[in-house]
């Protein structure tokens, strides 16, 4: 399998969960390999993990620093193509930044970085440099959500006017960080999460999608943020105002102690002849409600998707009725970063269907969205500029 | 029938909507009858519409004043004993005012009046009255509403977080007031409607039920109010953030431009041990999601349901599965009205389970609300105090 | 009120359901004054009931001979138009006869008889007779089964295929008629309800609703039919291979051991260009899937249901999104009912739209379908012919 | 990765459906390499699919025999381990026989033969042999349904009462074998498909999934089989009731005319105590209705899930709320095939939880079945015995 992309993984170690579905989601369709990683900082737990992902012991490394030198040590068509970061937000900076400044691609998890600081200077690395950076917001995978983009492109909706985003979350309801439960642990510790609990975690993954499908961009927020359960010390909850320029308005709602709710990223969205509305829970579905006929629900797989979004049929393996889910959403993303790595590898400028994918653009924006959500939370004024 | 308490009613003419809604509701559980009215101020209108209702010529009134004369003249047991107010708002204080220092109950829809001055006199008015005083909140009437109150009230959610109330239409879309449809018209001439269009007109349907069914009060607002359609003069979507005292945080989202929705209030309350939603689309309905175990999908007619709640139960004609709906929520407004009445009459005190509608206080925090968004909408400000 | 229909009612006593919902959905629109009846075969008890329905002690009768008497014996313009029938099925017959040949008008409850002799006799009787005799399948009034027949009549379906009916509950579950529960006792009861349980309670609207809506007849039968709870008298479960005609084929299911089910009428109908489904209980959508495009949301009270169905359009009383629900299809079989009856008086032929209401001969083939799947239901041969 | 299990694929050639789903499927949780192949009978066709899953051209064999010998002259460690077959139904005994017979494990489509015949001689050759058999029933790879298994285990729903289970399709409306179509062509060509066509090719999904989750087993038949597209020369619609014993009913439906649904295949399951109902178009959930308490809406991934099916949890790859699908399912079914194979490889035995995945019983049941519904349907007698 010499043609197969070579990938490697930091992260992913025992008790970890995104580390994994990246690993799935870069296999599903062929063609990726994951030969190499640093699965844990502690080398007993990444040798275990290594070797449950099948990889050789001595691709199995204890450290970063010593991974790039061995790496590059190898011969080209042997080394790693592409890293992919799955650790706290803490590390994604100095990682992304020496496997960029080792000439390797990277995919990296979101939020991009520790703080908005770190955003700017590897937004700036990345622009230096020649490699490909994706960043991992895994839900613009989704066929439908290509298609809501494409309908509204298309100005199926004609001008937009009001979007509401919201993504309940139930998990952290509980102190559940006080239990040793590992993901809650980082995930609403300051020093491993950043400055924002719910808000980096999925408040940018709504901003991120709302901006996705709309082609808009946030341009004023107004914002609550809240920690709700004793002793958190990051938010668990986000309510927040939104202009899209001067004509557009929005809403976005993200919580972590929506008790009882499990991961229902939804978007609805209204413009002057008809509104689109998608939720993540029933991803293979979008409505449409135009003004004038009866409500459409649009279904992943159909001719007619395909026809009005060549991107959500790219997107798309199964026949419509046969569910796709989280996993090929997030290979989706894959899909299309290591076609672009593919294109590059022979000298192909990649067409716009496979560039489609978040990159370093997005990954500031998302810093940005969180500092200026959390100057609004400390501000008595109305609108912060964003 | 001799028996039945006479209504009469302000409203309801040709081309209008709520007026026949009052009339079919008061009438579906028997007892009510139809006496009386001034249907338009064309007295040829009024007259038609009175005769369609099955209405004697003699009672079918060309104005308030005569109508209020007339009426006082006949026996006790003849003249009305209540009158329902189902006209443009401009109009409802005074003929509140004129009905009520006559001495008859009285059925008023909302929102309560033209402004907040007239709502302020109306309070004092109904206060130093004897009649009883009903605000036509109809959404407070379906049975889960009453189940979801119930349950805060029995402490199933633990202490209360988050609020998310949403009341989307799309039939404002376009200019309709401009075509001569005469629900448009009104409601978005600042004449008869007032000082707030969608927001007077549904905003504070959404407001009033979230306080309904939480027993929780708005303390503080930040609202983004729009009018979307050219030559608008009232605003046509609300964007509110909302706080319930200084633990609980709420958004309040209503449009009349969110093309395609029909009329989709629903309401989520997350709590600390569970969530509840409801939309008024599907009545019958009330999820619960505790933390701990699977969603409950709590349904009317059930015994479960009267049993945790005995005005979810008072509120239900009919064996589960056999929807009820908006005639019947409304029904049940009325019933608990009425009943009020009859308890009167027969100089019995109401018990609590049967003065369960809402009023005079309902109306001025309706009129508040309204006031005080409005305030923050054109305030720099984030939090305006409720 | 002297222009109002009057009506008379038998059954709807203590306990009964089916009674008073035929008096709030007589009186829905207006038009119509519950003024006599007998409500129990025991006086003391139809006196009650009588009495909550606000009628004069005069007109609440003890028996049926007596009241038809003295109804006969009033003038033309108080005594009673028509007489609502909604006592157990044993005695449709004997009172739907009397009434008739009294010259009064009937809405009789389904099944129309006790036995197939009867429900012939009766058939013989209404035809020579001028009397209107209305049979109450209440399901074929919500609107959105009258769009689904003019969407079927329209050919946008092409030629039928295949149809699945199912009408699904779990109240007979355990063995409630043991527990004195009144509805149970007499719908098991081979003495009061006839040759059948489930099968003609709800079977027979299945199968009414099937035929309706596609205007097609069930020419043949293969069924199963089952009693699951032990000591019950009659049967409580349905299966039912379907052809109508030669081109046709069905399903029908009927069960009232569907534990949790509530009332779960519903019906799937496919074409060779579309299909169409429809479930009571949420009675204000119907389903259309074409074959070339996405599926289509009809919902009640849209001006393109009303273009496409002016059948549909009369029985809506409701803008879209206020929900009707089960009194307001009942109330819609009144509804033509009634205006029948108002055309009739008036010398006045009822246009086709208003005619539409089942009647004798519905009633009649509900009789031979419940027979007609008995026999195949204890024969060794597949189909039985109906 | 030398501890892989390695893959051979017969079919899945350009134009397939299923092959590029057994592959995605079997390499989702690792572990298991695509090394070997016959993808075509077409040989440049089966180069050039061999090569785009990666294959070195020397493991892209021409045909079988030669595959066999070949693999087997490799040694141990790199021959395959295993082969799926994803050919059109006539194929798959000659080839299962042929692999079987030289030792290889065995992962076969459905319907598992093409004549009855062919069932029994393999099931013969299967328990003679020392090889693992499974057959791809997928949908009995989903979590919910094994949820759905467990509850019924346990005793949650009582006593069994009613089965009803659905397969409607609409992709064969239309007479599409005629345009070339390859799925429509073979899956509606006698020769290559066998005596049935919708029968074979969903309603043995519908009757394996009863089987599965009932623990129960069919009895007696009594079927209705049509075919409804002018000139198709197999089935494309079956309406079956079911005998699941003395004491068990049950309905089978399976359309592939069923105009506008997509894969909706879907059950309910009625107990004395509470009812279960499943739809794979939204796989995650199920839904449980006891009789004395609200609807449950249990989902994938949570605790209570885990707690009461170890076989649900096991085929769970991902938290709550992160929708799992089609390919997941059918990677479950991999997972205990694939984990069997190694414990095989071991010297170790198999736990119950590993050994849950359909295999030659199952595949000789489907076959039997196909065999006995069509009998039933050319019979003029009611029941046919299964």
């Amino acid at each position: 399998m010499s043609h197969s992309l070579k990938m490697g993984l930091i992260g992913g170690g025992p008790g970890a969960f995104i580390g994994d579905v990246h690993v799935k989601a870069a296999r599903l369709d062929g063609g990726v390999d994951l030969v190499a990683g640093v699965f844990s900082r502690d080398s007993a737990k990444s040798r275990q993990a290594g070797r449950s992902y099948g990889l050789a012991d001595e691709r199995i490394y204890p450290d970063i620093a010593g991974m790039i030198a061995a790496e590059q040590a190898l011969p080209e068509d042997e080394r790693i193509d592409f890293v992919a970061i799955a650790t706290p937000n803490d590390s994604h900076f100095p990682i992304a930044k020496a496997f960029i400044e080792a000439g390797f691609h990277v995919m990296c998890e979101k939020p991009m970085t520790h703080s908005t600081n770190e955003a700017r200077q590897l937004h700036e690395l990345v622009n230096r440099s020649a490699v490909v950076f994706a960043l991992m917001h895994n839900y613009t995978g989704y066929p439908m959500v290509k298609l809501a983009r494409d309908m509204i492109r298309a100005g199926d909706l004609g001008a937009l006017r009001k979007i509401v985003v919201q993504y309940p979350q139930g998990w952290l309801s509980t102190a559940l960080e006080q239990t040793g439960q590992k993901q809650a642990e980082w995930r609403t510790d300051p020093a491993r999460s950043g400055a924002a609990g719910c808000l980096g975690d999925i408040g940018t993954h709504a901003a991120n999608l709302a901006e996705y499908i709309t082609g808009l961009q946030i341009t004023h927020v107004c914002a609550e943020v809240t920690t709700f359960v004793p002793g958190r010390r990051l938010d668990d909850d986000v309510s927040c105002l939104l202009r899209f320029g001067p004509d557009v308005r929005g809403i976005l709602h993200a919580s972590q102690i929506a008790a009882g709710e499990e991961n229902a990223l939804r978007i609805a969205i209204h413009g002057e002849q008809a509104s689109l509305s998608w939720c993540q829970q029933q991803p293979d579905v979008l409505m449409l409600t135009p003004l004038d006929s009866p409500p459409q629900i649009w279904k992943r797989g159909n001719p007619w998707v395909a026809q009005k979004s060549p991107a959500a049929d790219r997107a798309t393996r199964l026949p419509a009725g046969h569910p796709e889910g989280y996993l090929e959403a997030f290979a989706a993303v894959y899909h299309n970063f290591c076609d672009t790595l593919r294109a590059r590898k022979h000298g192909r400028h990649p067409e716009a269907l496979v560039q489609d994918f978040p990159g370093i653009e997005e990954g500031l924006r998302g810093m940005r969205f969180i500092e200026t959500v959390l100057k609004s939370a400390h501000s008595e004024v109305k609108w912060i500029e964003f």
